[in-house]
């Protein structure tokens, strides 16, 4: 079978759109996640077209293999990891960009990444809001595929709420076309919206309409730095309370200290925590909220706050924040959580996981994006110690856990994956878990695409 | 069976729940689209719990017969006409409106009016966006099976963007949560936003979770008269391809006469065009858009532009343009179409749909949400002429086969329902057909819920 398989491929697809040397067929096993269980393909196709995926997944779907799909293999939850005997479909060759100024959208091929779209709109003089931290290499593909999320969600929303449109290839190798470039549509189901979020397992995005909005004004930018956890989350409650800021981050201090490790920008290390505000509201508007931040600041007991107009002094406490993920992984191996809360839980989310991390004896980081509840904990463990990792693998569940006690989600933006799986059903319950499987199994019923993620 | 149904309904509900006699349920049998093929239903049953519409679908499912949700019948496709020997679920006695104002969440019951929650939300200087021009009289449950439009939506999106959560009764009479009060959440597949805009095809929605953000500033109100349609919509995307207002809005003259001839108030009966615009932003960032605004008028050869800071003068004029279409609605019986366009092509769609109103000797009057492309011919039949509206239903499709060939949607905003329901197939194609039918049948084996709706 193996043999046919590779066969079909070849005939029907240039050689060096396929990779099989197993060395070589290692750089596409494992996204960001690491997934120990990442199995070994029987191939790797870089696709340069729809055609192209039609082709591999119609192969596939004869020989009833797996299809992952792949786009710059950042993914945090194990979404992409290779499965055993499958084909892996990597679309980073597919990067065209297409903004059409007038529509006010930008055509984009899965594998472009989030920078280059939003590089790309910004010669318009036009905006792609959402940005995870990830952006400069994440693709746009990933972003859809997992409905990403990032610092400005906060006020601009998350990857759907700009996804117009998409081509899909079907788990029987049809393309099809949902949505396109228009802002209001309601003929028939929501499927763009259905296909957005569902990690490859209904389909192949090869083509996404993203709607762009005007270039975001110059932001204010605020810095404040707590000697306490709960000062910090109290002051994020009672700006959300009057303002919708277009940036509002949490840093704790390890993270804050793994940064200053790196950058040496003079964060204060003995802060228990840190925020960074951002407002991008015209002139005086911007300076009124910042001076309302400034004072519920004070009033939580702020040890210090700074405010600038600057544009690059602004960037560089984002990049800061930015920075927090690859600083902290220098620290040792990462277990990466996404979990969030409705927002007046953030406090008991944070003061939780600290407590968790005492009780297992676990370094565990958190950073937010916290205007939306939306933590990242990371579990930082030795990786020569076997005996530290059970006890994070232990925390890393109690993090779920807690969460989804405070009415929370095991993932805010990162997606299920492969990594998640094991929490989904409690989360979600057996009725909404039947759900999930009758959709996968109306679309996908010979379970080919991305098998064993997310359900 | 009708019998044993009508029976198994009085033993589990209260008798004031049932109306079973002809000339009450006539009531409930047409929403404002007024389908000329609707059924006489079974019973109706004013449901005031999940639990009252888990037994009714518990019931139809047992005896397989159709079950039609309802709010409050101000829907304009036909979707909730009744279905000959169904049951009508009516959800117009569940009005409960509970706001969390440190969540930013409303909790809303299905039959709570539209602006009975943006009242709620505004005690707590709080809104919740989405605008239909029927606010006043449409249900939040409509507005989510509907994905209603409106207004605002040019800067703040649709229903579905607002929506966090729900509680849905599926076809077999289960209830499942769905989401929740989280802005980022990417557990599984994005159920909350394919039962948004699935008409009660899918599941009835008994709760909703909304979003809510920080009060609107007060607008500034800008009108402009345009002697030719080709000058109002070329300032459109003149404005558009440099600006987000927060309303952007189109009246042909058709629809200036009849609103003129009920408010009076002087507005240019002459003109061919007049946009209502408003900005939002703050203090002068709003007056430096609005003199754009009045730069690009004049440009496109505008007759006469007024700008307001006043509220109510504003709110007037707002009034007008929701006005036009029960002002209309008195000229004679409506045809009202729905179609949206990329912004490019919104030019040649009023222009066309004028072609179509001279071929067919029909009278189309169009309001539009211009700023979307999304446009409401509405076509004006007397009702006693049999002859005319043969051409108007023939102008009826046209309309909708000029939107497709033109890159549009047969529906922005209404839904499908009944009455466009001939027109689906062929604006999505086959194979996207065949995905709303491997969905619907997939939650809903048995076709009962709003069979003969949408698919």
């Amino acid at each position: 079978m193996s043999a046919e398989v590779l066969s079909a491929l070849s005939d029907a697809l240039p050689a060096e759109a396929i990779v099989t040397d197993p060395d070589s067929m290692d750089a596409y096993r494992w996204d960001r996640a690491n997934d120990p269980d990442a199995g070994m393909p029987l191939a790797i196709v870089r696709a340069t077209s729809t055609e192209d995926v039609q082709t591999v997944v119609r192969i596939a779907a004869a020989a009833k293999i797996p299809v992952v799909p792949r786009g710059a293999g950042s993914g945090l939850s194990g979404g992409s990891s290779a499965v055993e005997g499958g084909i892996i479909v990597c679309l980073d060759r597919m990067r065209e960009i297409a903004v059409d100024p007038a529509t006010r959208i930008a055509v984009v091929q899965p594998g472009a990444f989030n920078a280059e779209v939003k590089a790309a709109a910004a010669e318009h003089g036009l905006w792609y809001p959402p940005d995870p931290s990830s952006y400069e290499f994440c693709s746009i593909g990933g972003n859809v595929a997992t409905n990403a999320g990032g610092l400005c969600c906060v006020k601009y929303g998350v990857t759907t709420d700009y996804v117009l449109g998409m081509t899909v290839v079907l788990a029987d190798g049809r393309a099809v076309e949902l949505g396109g470039p228009r802002v209001k549509d309601v003929a028939g189901l929501s499927l763009t919206k259905l296909f957005v979020g569902s990690e490859g397992t209904l389909g192949i995005i090869t083509e996404v309409t993203l709607r762009l909005i005007p270039a975001q004004l110059p932001p204010t930018t605020l810095v404040a730095t707590f000697p306490t956890l709960e000062g910090a989350t109290q002051t994020v409650l009672d700006i959300c309370a009057q303002m919708r800021l277009s940036m509002l981050e949490f840093m704790d201090r390890a993270s804050i200290n793994a940064v200053e490790d790196e950058l040496r920008m003079g964060l204060d290390r003995e802060a228990a925590g840190m925020l960074v505000i951002q407002s991008d509201e015209p002139g005086e508007y911007a300076s009124g909220q910042i001076a309302t931040v400034e004072e519920l600041c004070a009033k939580n007991g702020a040890s210090e706050v700074y405010a600038t107009d600057d544009a690059d002094e602004g960037e560089a406490f984002v990049t800061a924040r930015r920075m927090a993920i690859p600083a902290v992984e220098k620290k040792g191996t990462l277990l990466l959580e996404d979990v969030g809360v409705p927002l007046p839980r953030l406090g008991d989310l944070v003061v939780g996981i600290e407590r968790i991390a005492e009780d297992r004896d676990v370094l565990i980081s958190v950073i937010a994006h916290a205007g939306d509840g939306n933590t990242h904990p990371l579990l930082i463990v030795d990786p020569t110690d076997a005996e530290q990792r059970a006890r994070a693998d232990i925390a890393y569940g109690e993090v779920m856990d807690l969460a989804t006690s405070l009415g929370g989600t095991i993932t805010g933006e990162h997606g299920v994956g492969r990594l998640k799986k094991p929490w989904l059903a409690d989360y979600l319950g057996a009725d909404v878990m039947e759900l999930n499987h009758r959709i996968k199994a109306a679309l996908d019923p010979d379970n080919i695409l991305n098998p064993g993620a997310v359900y």
